[in-house]
């Protein structure tokens, strides 16, 4: 990537590869026609920040070259120094699922990094805690208004008294009896709501509320051994237990239970963890053209940090990265792993033809509104995250991580659902960047929020934890962006700091991923 | 219906119509082998509460009656006084949707009632609240964060002062942007969003809070017009929006919005309303064999009084209708009516086909537990809520009711979709009814909730308004019950008392009705 000085009324553009025909102009509030860049082109249109513009003469039908693939191909002629928008030009065909290339090219050496340490709260199954939280899962949504009282009581009159745990949390969710439960894809819920019920962070101690006569009977939601506190079975409120009389006693009971669960939790103390013990699930969000210049390529450099201390990161976004299921391919760890990669792929394409929809469905107006003419260029830029190191395994929507290293959660891109899966799939952190800005937070684990603008870290003060605009402005290198993400997730996870969203407890709704029908 | 006397402890069993060849046992506890009936029959099973005794003996491939119909077919000989359960039968198979009798019959002849009013809130277009409730709707999930603290404090701080004002609710919903738009289901998930925050209840002052770079932009979920306060569009508050800087001037916008309407709002008086302004949605969930012997057939007479009086009541839930749907055409004022009644049950088929479930997906283990072997009996325990009277119309889910009268909302039968799509609908109370129990309850309407059996009203005194079971023990008539049905919904929708749900704050959390796919 080339740039130039950061003079902050300076025409400035970046272009990312060598091969690139078109740039990104940096400027905030963008630039108007006539506009001389340093690179001796004049600009044809005003163009917005963060929008493309030509850096070559256009014939109709060339392609256009960002990240250096080919992004689009030109609706009509455009002239260098021409603003390239979604209007002027075409997406290409999603690339085929056969003949693609597996486990062909090796990951850039590295060094290891095995002197750094967080602080964490280790769990009886081997997995590590990041925050010490009380969770209360749910069967079905019939008990979630009783749930929410309990829940209101538990934080005010017991937890106090449990200095050690962090918070109480309802896994509340929409599912329940309105599920074709035998309908081959319901099992993506059902294994959703599962595995989230053993994120480290609730270290084994998950209690279960049932309503006694719902579809998904707790044996079915979570059997035997699915959680193992001290060798016992998790604990199962039933609503329509005969003891219970009258509204007070269903509260009594959860509450009885929940004040066990805490004496277990308080328990709970932080130790050194390697870093191979954290699982960071990442993630973009509201992106605009910055996204896949700054805040995401820093997420990459971070997430190389990561792997090579040995710690699992989990990348998402089935329709952002479908256009570049090839490059992906190719750094699989094993031809299996790819097989993997394309099978999930695969079952999505099919699954969004059911609907009659595509991967175009993905951009949103603010998206093309802060530059990204299609799901092509937004893939490019959402990849980067991804970093350079090898993928070492795929985990199917809903399922837990089982390898460590670089993954693929195969899940949709919105930012709830995928958020959900990550947290199902084990993540103890969770990173999310942003160019337009969303509010973003999770009660179950930290979420650190980078910005991909100054201006938005800027006014958002208190809800961006980074601020990757830095590095179109030449104020920081990916480099130190990057380094300064991996040791803001080592200080989160360790307790020292609290993200943004943790400070403001803002708290965004679980959003199971359910493709089966409902009845 | 003929039921023995009410002794407590002496053997009783319900028979619904005189074709039946089976009765449900009414004793709480079920009986044991051996009984003797008082239609001298001797129980060769012990046969539980609910649960369906053979009164004639029965050849394998024999047809089962209950309500007059066949629900099942014996899939072994089965003796008289034989347990009748879902492992002994067959279901019948699904009635096609061709050569369905339209408009054929014609509602028995029954008074109009013209003297009854209640106390509502009218509205500029016409409609009638039975609350008076600040709704703050959003257009993507990623503000509901934002909104939840804003809420809390315009609870705290704003509402004592609008003492008119009842409550202030979010209409938080997973919907955003991580859906095909414009896949052609999309729209019933946008309609709801849009329809509920027209509901009655919130008196056309509905404010929006917007993220700013969603795919559901303010202006598609709320065109100019969807919503008239003294002809101005509805309000909207967007987070990305420049002004904003940092999380408390968030809040601070969505306050200041809030007051203004807030004052808007207490300006609203209780005035006597005729019936016809009552938009009353029935329902049924954690259904039990008695629910279609005592709560739902109450709720048929209750809804035939209402029509009577001119109000409208939604029946709805697809699935418990599918089977009974000849029944259903042939009552339909006109034979369009009956077409497009059947057009949407035709639409759900086809829906259920692409994700490879049938109707069969609806019963619980519950519902069997409680004695309903299949969703054919299921079916016809659930129809009995839509009376006797004409239907009027046909409401597709997300859509607004249009005429009034008897209407049938076609919805999924999951509870809480289901309310979802009545409160799209324009309901301003709701009926509810529970044989295995549930806590429901919508903080948009009052609900009122039915227990079956008198054993579940005790217990969940003050979470059940009204019991039905006194029907089965005899203590009461279903036109008794159904009287104190329709005079308990006049007098909660007169604010003259609340549901038990509202009393409590129950609230269980929106749940749209999204066939489309997610990304
Ligand atoms: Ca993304
Ligand atoms: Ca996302
Ligand atoms: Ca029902
Ligand atoms: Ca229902
Ligand atoms: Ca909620």
């Amino acid at each position: 990537m080339t740039h130039n000085q950061p003079t902050p009324d300076m025409p400035r553009c970046i272009v990312m590869h060598a091969q690139d025909n078109v740039a990104i102009i940096a400027n905030d509030g963008g630039l108007p026609a006539g506009t001389l860049l340093p690179n001796g082109i004049t600009l044809v249109d005003a163009i917005p920040q963060g929008h493309k513009v030509a850096l070559a003469d256009l014939r109709e039908g060339d392609a256009i070259r960002r990240y250096g693939v080919t992004i689009a191909f030109a609706a009509q002629d455009l002239p260098r120094g021409s603003w390239i928008n979604e209007r002027v030009t075409r997406m290409p065909a999603s690339p085929a699922l056969d003949n693609l290339p597996k486990a062909t090219i090796q990951a850039p050496p590295m060094p290891a990094i095995t002197d750094r340490y967080f602080e964490g709260f280790r769990n009886p199954d081997g997995s590590v805690g990041t925050r010490n939280i009380l969770a209360i899962t749910t069967t079905v949504q019939c008990v979630s208004g009783v749930v929410a009282h309990a829940v209101a009581r538990i934080r005010r009159e017991l937890l106090p008294r449990y200095p050690n745990v962090d918070d109480v949390v309802s896994l509340e969710h929409i599912y329940g009896c309105g599920v074709a439960i035998d309908a081959p894809d319901a099992i993506i819920p059902i294994r959703t709501v599962r595995n989230i019920a053993r994120n480290p962070n609730f270290g084994g101690a998950t209690m279960v509320v049932s309503l006694g006569c719902e579809k998904l009977q707790p044996e079915r939601l979570m059997p035997a051994g699915s959680i193992a506190i001290a060798s016992q079975s998790p604990d199962v409120v039933v609503l329509q237990d005969d003891a219970h009389v009258g509204f007070e006693s269903m509260i009594a009971s959860i509450m009885a239970t929940a004040e066990k669960h805490l004496a277990i939790l308080d328990k709970r103390r932080r130790e050194p963890c390697p870093l191979s013990d954290l699982v960071v699930g990442v993630q973009c969000g509201g992106s605009d053209a910055f996204s896949g210049v700054t805040a995401n390529p820093a997420v990459g450099y971070a997430t190389d940090l990561l792997v090579s201390a040995g710690a699992t990161v989990i990348f998402s976004e089935n329709t952002e990265v479908r256009d570049g299921v090839a490059q992906l391919t190719a750094r699989c760890a094993t031809p299996e792993v790819a097989d993997a990669l394309i099978a999930e792929l695969d079952w999505y394409d099919r699954y969004l033809q059911r609907g009659s929809a595509d991967r175009s469905a993905n951009t949103t107006p603010g998206n093309k509104k802060g530059g990204l003419s299609n799901i092509v260029e937004k893939a490019m830029g959402s990849i980067i995250k991804s970093g350079t190191r090898t993928i070492a395994g795929v985990i199917p929507p809903g399922e837990r991580a089982h390898t460590r290293g670089l993954l693929f959660g195969a899940t949709p891109a919105s930012d709830f659902i995928c958020g959900t899966l990550q947290l199902a799939a084990g993540m103890n952190m969770h990173v999310f960047t942003t160019g337009r800005g969303t509010p973003y937070g999770l009660a179950e684990v930290p979420v650190i929020k980078v910005a991909t603008r100054t201006n938005l870290a800027r006014r958002w003060f208190d809800l961006m934890d980074l601020d990757a605009g830095r590095i179109a402005t030449g104020e920081a290198s990916i480099q130190q962006v990057g380094e300064e993400l991996f040791e803001l997730i080592i200080a989160i996870a360790s307790g020292r700091k609290r993200a943004c969203a943790e400070k403001l407890k803002l708290h965004n709704s679980l959003a199971l991923f359910n493709p089966a029908p409902v009845t």
